[in-house]
């Protein structure tokens, strides 16, 4: 319920419920400048806090990463009894306001909006938060927020985290539409696990069963045998694995390439990497608001990349570990070059053929090896990708060699029989890639409803 | 395997497997005009059609819906043996060609690029099609081609209908973002049915169960709740329903938008029908090829819109249906306005309450009418939408009216118990638009990989 209070007067409204719209502009918090100053303007937004002090109330009004102080005091426009209505509207309730900007001569140091606040006249409860929150907004930003329960929703962290989020994608889509690439819709249910059968989530469909993708990787390849040339696409993507870590979730958003090339597979991992590239540009030319409003509550180094992307071979990166002392890791999920590269994104190329899946195309100058490739960033495995193999007979010998049931990925083979032009691609995390740029260390900070094996709700 | 053959010689390649690049640009079929005339260039197409005549070969060389056609011709170029070797070439094998542009005397009316032939002087066979294909392409593009069993991949006309389905998608984005509007990605694993339980596909996860979301409803409600504003997303849901029917599936692409408004919701369905209008306008403008493309095959009158969109009231339209004799449904799914109106996009505002979900705000006039409306394309529905109930104690009572069990929603409602801003929004089913705009008959045209009650193939 809404309540109504003006000059000497008290009423109970309504929910708005589109009875009539007055011609009323409502100012933005952000647009709370010393122009504004002595105007009478209307406001909606949040109470972030309240403190009322003998015949004042000061009100901290927040709409997202901007607040505002608000003073309601006794005097010619408002009454004892406003100023103590004020002072009782619950922490995180929407109230619309009528108030004077006015000038400060000190800086509000606690405050987005610094040099002014606004004297309040009228003050109406749009919607009343209950008195005791279910988590404290202060505990949310403290820097040590990085716990599998801490979710950020609601404060200006959050906010920030994901409207960066949106902008990855934005730019991954504009990147790619701007290279000639086709968006591409995949779907999710289907008939046969795709990549053998493990790890796969299994859905009752009717009368029948069926799985959850676990990547559109055979929808994005008959794009390609059907010549659609170059195809991307952005969705859901399921892994039923049982990993409770910091990097894996079992519902994440992939970011997902596939093109036909002309003569080398190098021409998809520049397409690739010159697409990442131009994220990171975008991110930084944009967004840094929010880069410094998430650095505040996680300080983390500036994030750094070449032109053109560092591409080391997998046996060099071999190489450098164990010179460093530190190979443990085979296939390398984890990997920083030595520090003279200076960059926080690379690609490994000519990843051993075993440890691939077996729709890889192997090496032509070394067959124990293979035209596949990781991408990383700050260390850490963003994408895997390959040249994949697009001939029905080559298929069908490294199918059997990996001991793998013909008649279960006939379609799959089938599909390369009317001719299939040379192609490869790769699948980015949306969520890692989001984490690892902003130096966080849990993907669940960066899905807005994160789904692990222990975890199913909001 | 790759064939080669030059000038007088023959040999065997390799499957393009990534050995080298050699220096050599492709060229684009649809970039062959008359400028390139005399100039020897590559090219790397489809074989389309072949056609053996005495010592002369014509082959029709495809990219995409592009076309050229090519002449090996014994001569001083060509040798007896690659004649035959070309005419002998499959259908659809994919063919890397160097050869002469000449520009012809008379038109190629049978082909995209009508002023320029090529005279071939060398071709490779880089994917050798098989022999039989699985779909003749001649079949798949008659105009009858409208059953269940006809799919479009490969064809001119697929091309045209996704590139178009791909546009819609990055119009709605471009249009919002201009508005905003943030993107979201809300899970589609969900530990509870989001609309009552009914028509919902179950998943095993792990020990337990859960459920494919039906819409991103309630995810989207909470960001509102979080001071987003303004949102959207662009995903798949899923209906567990048994509609055999052309327009249903039971996986589709939503275009789902929410949104905080001031003071009405006509604020709301001004915003989404304004963004409608956004991407037909963008269609006509930019994407004539394919609309004239789709046309050729399935001819449709030009979609046609007025500004501002036509709005009328359920009980206007249902006294125009019961005038012309008409009313048999309620609530409405179909359903034309008069033809004096002369628009193709429309709104149907204020639905009966009760045939709306639980969530919907009443309307504070008459209590029988709801805040929803509904918006159609050529006469069917491809948008529901409505204000929601933001406040925690009406949404229990409605709750209780539609005989909910308070206990499995109990985390729906608690999200409005901390501020809630008004807000309202709708779905829109990417297929739908699509078939609707192109004035095609069945959603299965507009879905690249449909899946149905009986369809989870591919």
């Amino acid at each position: 319920v809404g309540h109504f209070l003006g000059k000497n007067r008290l009423s109970i409204g309504e929910v708005v419920q589109s009875v009539n719209s007055p011609d009323r502009e409502l100012v933005r918090v952000q647009d709370l400048t010393p122009e504004k100053a002595d105007q009478l303007i209307w406001l909606r937004a949040r109470v972030h806090t309240s403190r009322a002090k003998g015949k004042q109330c000061f009100l901290v009004l927040r709409q997202q990463q901007f607040n505002v102080q608000a003073l309601v005091a006794v005097g010619d426009r408002a009454s004892k009894q406003m100023v103590k209505f004020a002072a009782n509207i619950t922490k995180e309730s929407i109230v619309d306001v009528e108030a004077t900007v006015r000038k400060v001569e000190q800086k509000i140091e606690s405050c987005s909006q610094q040099d002014v606040e606004l004297h309040v006249e009228r003050i109406f409860v749009i919607s009343q938060a209950e008195p005791r929150l279910p988590l404290q907004l202060e505990d949310a930003v403290r820097p040590d927020g990085e716990g599998e329960e801490v979710r950020m929703n609601g404060t200006t962290t959050s906010q920030a985290v994901f409207r960066l989020q949106s902008g990855v994608c934005q730019l991954f889509r504009d990147t790619l539409t701007k290279k000639g690439f086709v968006e591409i819709q995949t779907p999710k249910i289907i008939s046969a696990a795709s990549e053998g059968g493990a790890n796969v989530f299994t859905v009752s469909y009717f009368k029948t069963s069926a799985f959850l993708a676990q990547s559109p990787q055979l929808y994005k390849q008959m794009c390609i045998c059907a010549d659609f040339d170059k195809v991307f696409c952005v969705g859901p993507v399921f892994r039923a694995e049982d990993s409770n870590t910091h990097r894996h979730l079992t519902e994440f958003v992939g970011l997902d390439i596939e093109m036909a090339f002309n003569y080398h597979y190098h021409e998809v991992i520049d397409s690739i990497t010159d697409t990442m590239v131009q994220i990171f540009k975008g991110l930084r030319d944009n967004f840094q608001t929010e880069i410094q409003t998430v650095n505040k509550q996680f300080p983390s180094e500036p994030f750094k990349f070449l032109e053109p992307t560092l591409r080391l071979e997998y046996t060099e990166a071999v190489a450098m570990l164990r010179e460093a002392g530190l190979l443990t890791l085979t296939p390398l999920f984890f990997f920083f070059p030595s520090p003279q590269y200076d960059t926080d994104f690379y690609v490994l190329d000519k990843y051993p053929l075993a440890v691939r899946p077996f729709y890889t195309m192997p090496d032509p100058s070394n067959p124990k090896y293979s035209n596949s490739y990781d991408m990383f960033m700050r260390g850490e495995e963003i994408l895997s990708g390959a040249q994949r193999v697009h001939d029905a007979q080559l298929l069908t010998e490294r199918a059997i060699h990996h001991q793998i049931d013909l008649e279960k990925i006939k379609a799959y083979i089938d599909s390369f029989r009317y001719g299939a032009p040379p192609h490869g691609g790769g699948g980015i995390g949306l969520e890692r890639v989001c984490m690892l740029y902003l130096g966080l260390h849990n993907v669940r900070q960066t899905s807005m409803f994160p789904r692990d094996p222990k975890r199913l709700t909001p």
